[in-house]
């Protein structure tokens, strides 16, 4: 054998000798992901990244797809809001850390603001989180396990999905009915109740449907959660916010025994969605929830603790002293814009707008069977894009193809254009349908 | 049989040919925590939660072990840096969504202020964050997966053990060694890395020790990183607060090939911990952690988005604007209370303080042998603010017995009473060691 053999030979040997370096085979570098990180799929972007958004040159960009009220400046948040956060800048006394659940005067001003007879609130029942998305974060894992399932709206918001996948969480769709105004269809909720079903998420009012419960509704959703003994994960992020002849009855104070971690925040009545303060209410009357869980919301939210403290120091401002004119404001433009494009879409042979009643969005359904040119909802909307620069996101979004969803909190004169190009684009593409053409055959 | 036999009978059969309610066999309520919030531990919570703090009411009760350095008032953060936050306010433009993973214009800011010739940084290689916890978190969740281990620092911050036992990944604590001024026990270290090991944290300056690593030190860390193929999470929240004689070297411009998420935010070096701004720097020159980690860690961000949006207005100006003498009169206050405490409680018999290098902590040995009143670190601590109404942490909390950890950051006279108290106890438990005590016999 020739030296170099016999030096390998020898490194070896040491190698060998040093039970550090023999533990490590680790000789070259694969520094790879985590699978956690490959399952936190966010499907919007999944499906908006595979798009092709060219718009058309000569027409410019009208924007119906993002859920940001703020972006087009027609709806600013009220001066109260933001002089609540001056004050508390200037008073100095919220640059420190806040306990991990929040400020118990933030906490008890939560409380208060939705506090009522048939649901009382107490500061102790107020988690604040980072935006009502960490708030359902936090109610998700410390109500599910992973193998365990939960149910959730289809349409519906795709975050549920994402969080509960990426924790080992299965997810369960229970359809939502267009035709009843997308109540939920409670027959195919229950069905869908297994031992292994941790909690039921109810979103209302709804994204991406605008839809509002009626109080008889929520009772048979409570009735059903109630027989099954499954406690609900309340989204109402979008509470108070529905049109004028209609109520929105949050879902707690309907509650004889079901317990519900209701999930809020600052982001859409407020319109301040980037200041990313949420919280969630604990509603727990016939302490079944326990100390367990308040328990487990508190060690959660150690991991990273709360909300920024300045806004946390505003809130019981903001609560407090913006004026009822606001919320109205924002309300009586919304519905507006609403009704506007509702009444445009509806003449427009091939599309089937829901009229929402809250929110800030509008379901409109395709009829793909007259735009054989389009294989799906996808290829409508990007198409839209291509040919009148008009998106509105493809409602696969939301696990429910053929429709598509509008943001109404466009300004109007950009709600009416966008809503002529639709019309436009889909006389272009519409063909009457096969039957009708066989019955002028025949 | 009686008719209320048949009744039940009636009812079963009605039961079993229901599928909805013969698969929900859930008959009761049975809300538990989940598993993860169970495992979500937070040391310093449950080793204080179990003392007895009941402090002399003749004295009044001065806390050396709350990490935040605003509680006193005595460490306002600069004038520019809240000048920075009305500003934002008032331009209108921070209210909507940033990007979860921030705006553009703030992760630059963060780049250009942390770039330097060996280590540049872009924009795109910067990640906001709620808090430089949440960057840990992105951080840890990106590079491990259950099962996988990560070496961490002993004594050292808890919440790295939090959150990896949390997500199912082993820690394994590496030592460091007070003697040597709180280096690394590179061999210890080293003897610790297996197959699973998925990366290290190193913490400088650290958290409790107060210690700052040289350059050569740090490029014998990088050397084992090297050799084992394991990428660094760099915690970096004090860098640069290090007291004068002795420089900060971050440590991604030392590394040659390692790949390194360097983790930082506002809360200490800006004096603002409760506003929730943290970072994750990507250091990655030789492209090890390819599009794949930087993919991951983009989409963890999607799960609750980034910081409050108004804070990362303010960035660019904080970081630019803030005038170097307000770092400088910080960390000479820093200093100068070191030295109080160091000086004073280096004279004190069964009392060895190490002198920190930097951020706001000082660790101190207890000769327990001297103690015999008391059986460790938590006793003698909890009967220091029975007698002395002085509170610091027992070092037990960063899994290092036999110390306790004081912060700095009080106001001097509250340092200079505190000690002469820490010194007045130590003389009433102090006893001579049984060796002496038998030469005395002999
Ligand atoms: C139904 C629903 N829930 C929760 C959220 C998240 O709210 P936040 O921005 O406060 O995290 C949204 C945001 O669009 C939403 O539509
Ligand atoms: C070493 C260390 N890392 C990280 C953090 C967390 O910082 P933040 O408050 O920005 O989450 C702390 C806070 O005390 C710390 O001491």
């Amino acid at each position: 054998m020739n030296g170099n053999g016999v030096h390998h030979v020898s490194v070896r040997t040491h190698m060998s000798m040093n039970p550090a370096k023999l533990k490590s085979q680790r000789q070259r570098w694969n520094v790879k992901p985590s699978e956690m990180s490959k399952k936190t799929l966010n499907p919007i972007r999944a499906i908006v990244d595979g798009m092709k958004l060219t718009p058309n040159p000569e027409k410019p960009m009208i924007a119906l797809s993002i859920g940001d009220p703020t972006v087009f400046g027609n709806l600013p948040t009220d001066d109260t809001v933001l002089h609540a956060m001056k004050e508390a800048i200037d008073s100095h006394k919220y640059n420190g850390y806040a306990p991990s659940v929040g400020y118990q005067k933030s906490r008890e001003a939560v409380a208060n603001f939705y506090s009522c007879p048939e649901a009382p609130l107490e500061g102790k029942d107020v988690i604040l989180t980072s935006g009502c998305s960490q708030a359902i974060e936090l109610a998700i894992s410390v109500l599910c396990n992973p193998g365990d399932n939960i149910l959730v709206p289809r349409p519906g918001f795709s975050l549920y999905k994402t969080l509960a996948v990426s924790m080992g969480i299965q997810v369960k769709h229970y359809n939502l009915l267009p035709e009843k105004s997308w109540e939920i269809d409670l027959q195919h909720m229950e069905s869908l109740i297994d031992d292994k079903t941790a909690c039921m998420i109810v979103n209302n009012p709804s994204n991406p449907c605008g839809s509002v419960f009626s109080k008889e509704h929520q009772h048979k959703i409570l009735s059903v959660a109630s027989r099954n003994c499954i406690p609900i994960l309340a989204d109402e992020i979008y509470g108070d916010m529905v049109f004028p002849g209609c109520d929105f009855h949050p879902l707690a104070p309907l509650s004889i025994d079901v317990p519900i971690l209701s999930c809020g925040g600052l982001a859409k009545r407020w319109l301040v969605p980037g200041w990313r303060m949420g919280w969630i209410l604990i509603h727990d009357r016939n302490d079944i929830f326990g100390t367990g869980i308040r328990e487990g919301l508190v060690k959660l939210s150690q991991r990273i603790l709360g909300p920024c403290t300045v806004v946390q120091g505003a809130l019981e401002s903001i609560l407090n002293e913006t004026p009822p004119e606001f919320y109205q404001s924002t309300i009586s433009f919304l519905k507006s814009n609403s009704e506007i494009c509702y009444s445009e879409l509806s003449t427009v042979p091939g599309l089937n707008p829901v009229m929402p009643s809250g929110a800030m969005y509008i379901m409109v359904g395709i009829e793909m069977e007259h735009f054989p040119d389009f294989q799906n909802d996808v290829e409508f909307t990007e198409r839209l894009v291509t040919e009148q620069s008009v998106f509105c996101l493809p409602a696969t979004a939301f696990e429910y193809p053929n429709f598509f969803r509008i943001v109404v909190t466009v300004p109007e004169e950009m709600m009416i254009e966008a809503c002529i190009r639709i019309r436009e684009f889909c006389a272009r593409h519409y063909r009457p349908r096969s039957q009708d053409s066989h019955e002028l055959d025949q």
